[in-house]
């Protein structure tokens, strides 16, 4: 098979503006062969923790090419534009390009699950006289990542920097204990809710928390126990939680739900995740990314 | 001219997150030369129908190549993963990949208006291990649309199912009948609401009903009369309808009405549509898809 | 290097129906090689001058190619369909396609900073039997853009108009005086608020009042005073303005300022922007594109 040189593009720009649009052009200026593959523009503005968890997702279905990352909001300032080179168990390399805002690293190492060994720092372009530094996206970013498709070497983009000095994210919390009524208990992060409204947990099959839950039946959400609420920003266990009355259903589908059901599925990523049918789990629950959420057994 | 294999991809994926690039990158990666042209993602979620009618409207202007639609509120379950085949009339042929749901049928059916004569039953395969079953379009639609684009026979992605038993959606309702009055109407589905507001009916000019509506002048806007409501669930003519007032001008174009001025039109897909000047027919009526619309003469 | 036949695609059609799709295939067919890059399709509905203002800023970033601009609330009435043609400053070509309406002439001039010197307007073909004549962006301008990003002439996709006889919208207001108080100030109509809020203001940089404005420090935003609220529709200055104690701070990029605070800076496109930090500044002062705003030092 033909390799077609591709760039995987991600950011929060959005599709009201011509942002993007103006990106595909600077790329396609520079490398005509190239072919633009679009992840997702609408990362949340900023947010560039759900940035990294897209980028983290999608790097398992992407071939070799260069994945092209903006979520940027400290554009023009002293941070760093990054680009980094990692080999895909494949064979094939797969570049990363945009901010040191620890967007891309976590997607960077999750490719062969193995650190970054080659990165540098892209060497700053001036701006076109009398324009502003708010567009990184378009002078910096692009024109490395057209280059990197189109064959140029990571040294050529930039100057090395030792990979250990790159920022990286927290991971999303995942944690195991016991309710006061002794059940077994799970508590995790909500690092996605989707267009459907499903609610995508920090935990995964390969986390052995994961396998300690039953497999078919029931589990319920557990929240806070009255008088002791600090726990939700203190990152730890919580001293004491109660059964909220809500249970999932352990199934594979959505469609094993009866409608106005709730359900606790492993997910196409291999998350854990709160799901209803034909209806958002979000809603019903009130719950957003970021949040935790506590299953017991 | 070069052909290029093509596949048109709809979806009720949205925008928000990494599903449609991801699906992109896939088949990507198994059929480097196709190209994918996107119909739209924005079907609204789980919603069949609506997807049903967009690629309706969609497939007269699709070269050969294959369709891949996915609303897919069955993901998972027992619900079949089809592919179907249709010879175009000038001689191209075009596939259909996606659920056995109703999505795809009347589609397919319409590029030669002729009925569906060779469909299959996608092989399923395994998911990726620690993985769930709740993406068919990454993991079971995607590979067999890269496969048909790049040239694979129907058979080698499936094996053969009796076209009759494919899942097929009932039509969009259109009527005709007599008001009280005496005044004939046309009773008819709203199909589609656009961006712009525009309510799409059901009814064609192909439809003899249609033929009879005044080329010119006006008509009007009919509802059920007092104490006869229970004909909007019906599904049939109901018995009694008075007029309401609203008139609404023959026109063919947007601009060749007044601001503030209601007007029937026949739209580009050759339905007759309800349509206001630089505003929301839709808005303005507080009128959605799958509602029913009387116009009386 | 290789040159890809290009269209550059802009449109108000958004994305929730399949009009950008139906385009995209209607092009395909007809020039293969051809590859399409969206700009943006939510331009809001109708809106021309916003649309205008959209391909003005990206033509800087375009190679050669066709311009495909569809925001045509006259779709089917008289208003011309129109093709130019402009020679940018690297030897290339760029069309321009789209109605007659003042959305392409801006962004058409501002490729050479020079005068269009060649128009046709394009010659209308019948619809299909039974379709309606309101989607011109798939039966008029797709063709000719498809023909003209295949090498055809101007000349073959239409019969020449003056181009003193295209529309032309009025430009975006900027204007300097002093206030009540003595200060200098700056009054500009926002042209564009960007999915991250930051107002786009009509002056540049290449504006002599811009020079003017202090390179650091701070400047103030201005009202109008007590019982002269009509110069909001004037058009000219206002005859007496007041500090509003409204502060914004001098900076190069986003991260310079502090969080909730206000920020003047160029922006990438060489405008003035009143901008925040991981902020909307449109929504802090509650304004909108085509609002005029003062600033005063």
């Amino acid at each position: 098979m033909p390799v077609v040189p591709t760039v995987f593009f991600l950011s929060d720009y959005g599709s009201d503006d011509e942002f993007v649009g103006v990106v595909h052009a600077v790329i396609a200026a520079r490398a005509p062969a190239t072919r633009i593959i679009d992840l997702t523009h609408h990362v949340p503005p900023f947010d560039v923790r759900a940035g990294s968890h897209t980028l983290r997702r999608s790097v398992p279905h992407l071939g070799g090419g260069v994945v092209l990352g903006v979520v940027d909001p400290g554009v023009g300032t002293a941070r760093r534009g990054i680009a980094l080179e990692v080999p895909r168990p494949d064979g094939a390399t797969l570049f990363f390009v945009g901010p040191d805002n620890g967007l891309l690293l976590a997607a960077a190492e999750a490719v062969g699950e193995a650190p970054v060994g080659s990165a540098v720092e892209l060497r700053r372009v001036a701006p076109a006289p009398g324009r502003g530094v708010t567009f990184d996206g378009r002078d910096l970013f692009a024109p490395a990542a057209a280059a990197l498709s189109a064959g140029a070497a990571l040294a050529s983009v930039g100057d090395p920097v030792a990979p250990q000095s790159l920022v990286r994210l927290a991971g999303g919390v995942v944690e195991q204990g016991r309710l006061a009524d002794g059940r077994r208990c799970l508590r995790a992060e909500v690092t996605w809710v989707d267009r459907f409204g499903n609610l995508q947990l920090a935990a995964t099959v390969a986390d052995a928390r994961v396998a300690d839950l039953p497999a078919a039946g029931r589990v319920e959400l557990a929240v806070p126990a009255e008088g002791d609420r600090e726990w939700q920003d203190a990152g730890g266990m919580p001293r004491a939680l109660v059964p909220d009355g809500v249970h999932l259903r352990r199934v594979d589908a959505f469609g094993d739900l009866e409608h106005g059901e709730l359900g606790l599925l492993v997910d196409a990523n291999g998350h854990l995740a709160v799901v209803a049918r034909e209806a958002s789990a979000a809603h019903w629950l009130n719950l957003m990314a970021g949040e935790l959420l506590t299953l017991a057994w």
